[in-house]
């Protein structure tokens, strides 16, 4: 018996009860947040064909799918987001639009535990298919505000950009995917010197290259966008930054102005964004707690085109800024702990489920004379220890 | 694009929203009906070593375990049960005896549809651990019985047995597990003529065989531990009976005795069961929706012995069989869906948030004028259909 059954493969971990009992709770938040939004529920499998996620989600996530072959050699992945699987799902089972789908599944990579990177975590999230318009990517975000407030944390950010802007920007020259790729990581880390490296070696023209250094620093409030309009060069740079100033003045007209940042550098890792996209951030840790924004080419890679636009919000990030921010606590309140002499067991189960039903917890405690009943009280943090015995008497103890 | 990218692998599918949404009911339903019977609920990976489920489960789970490998060349399983895993976390996790733990997650096989076999299957279930008496198996038994109640399933039955009468039969012989496994496999499938023919093979005397042939007999009401206690041939087989008989006094105590049938013969197919044992079945549906019993060796493969019982009911099989009797339907109520004019965004955001924080679902129906927000109305069977205008105005639709 080697030492290791105790353990669990890297990446992955056991949730324990008092850590459960805070995951159910926010769950159960989050869902009732996108119920009564207007979101149905839906599930995907845990697996899925590899071809599924063979376009769209660019090399990032494809090189960190969990891989495995079935009986007839088809290559299957443990499912690596839920967008995917969503847009498969609407594009070939649900007829009318717009679908507002959520879902709370866990999603899966090769764990770089060094790194941060877990193996499996719990995303919350929601799609809604079938909307171009500006209106649907502030609904998107909106929620997204909702959820993070509902879920308790308290201080966040909303960092909101539009890909199409950077698009825009490349969209005269005849780029490779992954030289796009090289330059948009640049661009996404506001790294200026490497900004200007991987401008110089794709040949870029000194005013283009410039444009592309000037992107970090297009970062802030509503001034920004009058500042990105003067680094446009052509009609869909102009677009992107009219379609983000709409959204932005929607998530201001709902008040939600002071969570909002702009950021024109911001573009994801995730191939599939084509449009306004966002991120939530918060104090006391380093990655995104909930990511998002459009996606109107992928649903058609599933042979029915689209408009869509969503968020993933990852529960265990949330959950470890909470705790951090001592703003996390809450467990399970027992009512009683029963316990009965040999004779008393219906009027002992009984009781017990007539406190129940009333949705009180009861710990019946199987097996416990009269004296071991105070330790499994004091072990339950029970409001009361009720005894039952053959003469008919309960006492408490 | 292969078409094939519109489907799921073998054995998995997508619960759309009007099958999730009753999935989630019921889900509420037996976790409200876990914890408030003092059970904490636990989270295990998706994902765990192979070697985990080396023993314990019997050759019919592991053949059937959906393995690969990780980074460093182990071999990984998608958790074929949640028993085993929950055994582990209590044994190298938990100090505290005794635990009961819950859970509602997926479990995974090799697919096989045309048995009936799913790939992914979710189940909720209890472990209480710490516990070696028959109060604990009729708690176990009477909470599977209260589950399937709140389900919402109303005719089942629960077949209880004891598997150390049949191993007390077996006990003098010294056969291989192989041939065990063969001998439980006639038994449990009450095959009589299966029975004699693996017993003449293994060797086995004419007055053994005639009692294993009787076990397909020893069915039915209290009158069946009689008829038992006749047919032990040691003390192991007595104590089976006199344990069963002691569980069954007291699920009559509890008042659950119209849903109890004794079944000597019943055995189940995983390794690991050592006392009681019981399955819930119901009419439409041909496997059983509840599957549990005693497993007070499993513990120890993780260092450290503790008794233990539990279940795990198969939620997809529960909903099975209600939908055939005409029990399953239900489905979100949607209060109002609102639309607005471009001036208005505020005073419908707001409104339709007020309405949220009460409770009620509202569809912010983006992008959609005055006239086609009636069909929305009726798409959503919403209560009401507000659009609101510049002018201040409030049309209901």
């Amino acid at each position: 018996m080697g030492k290791y059954k105790k353990y669990v493969p890297d990446g992955v971990e056991d949730c324990l009860p008092a850590e459960c009992y805070l995951k159910r709770q926010m769950e159960a938040a989050l869902r009732e947040t996108f119920i009564v939004s207007g979101y149905d529920e839906i599930e995907t499998p845990t697996y899925e064909f590899y071809d599924a996620f063979q376009s769209g989600v660019g090399a990032y996530l494809q090189e960190s799918m969990v891989k495995f072959v079935d009986a007839k050699g088809r290559i299957l992945v443990l499912r690596p987001d839920i967008t995917v699987p969503i847009a498969r799902v609407a594009a070939t089972k649900l007829d009318t639009l717009p679908q507002r789908l959520c879902y709370i599944q866990n999603s899966f990579a090769c764990a770089e535990p060094a790194f941060g990177k877990a193996g499996e975590f719990t995303q919350a999230g929601i799609e809604l298919i079938g909307e171009a318009g500006c209106a649907a990517d502030a609904e998107v975000i909106a929620l997204a505000i909702k959820s993070l407030q509902k879920a308790g944390l308290t201080a966040f950010t909303i960092d909101v950009g539009q890909v199409q802007f950077f698009k825009g920007l490349i969209g005269g020259l005849s780029l490779e995917e992954d030289e796009i790729d090289e330059l948009r990581h640049a661009v996404d880390s506001k790294d200026e010197m490497a900004i200007e490296a991987a401008a110089t070696q794709l040949g870029i023209c000194d005013e283009l290259k410039a444009k592309l250094a000037a992107l970090p620093g297009l970062f802030g409030g509503e001034e920004v966008f009058e500042k990105a309009l003067a680094l446009s060069h052509n009609e869909m740079c102009a677009a992107a930054v009219e379609n983000l100033k709409s959204v932005y003045a929607l998530l201001k007209e709902y008040g939600f102005e002071r969570y909002i940042s702009v950021d024109f550098a911001m573009l994801h890792d995730i191939a599939y964004y084509s449009g306004t996209i966002f991120r939530g951030i918060t104090q006391g840790i380093g990655f995104p707690v909930v990511l998002g924004g459009r996606y109107d080419a992928l649903l058609e890679k599933f042979g029915q085109s689209a408009p869509a636009t969503g968020f993933a919000l990852n529960i265990k990030r949330v959950m470890i800024a909470m705790e951090r921010a001592q703003q996390l606590s809450g467990y399970y309140e027992t009512y009683a702990v029963i316990g009965c002499d040999a004779q008393s067991s219906a009027a002992a189960y009984a009781y017990a489920e007539q406190q129940r039903s009333e949705g009180k917890r009861v710990v019946f405690a199987t097996d416990t004379g009269k004296d071991a009943l105070a330790v499994q009280k004091q072990r339950y943090g029970a409001q009361a220890a009720v005894y039952f015995e053959a003469d008919g008497s309960r006492t408490e103890v």
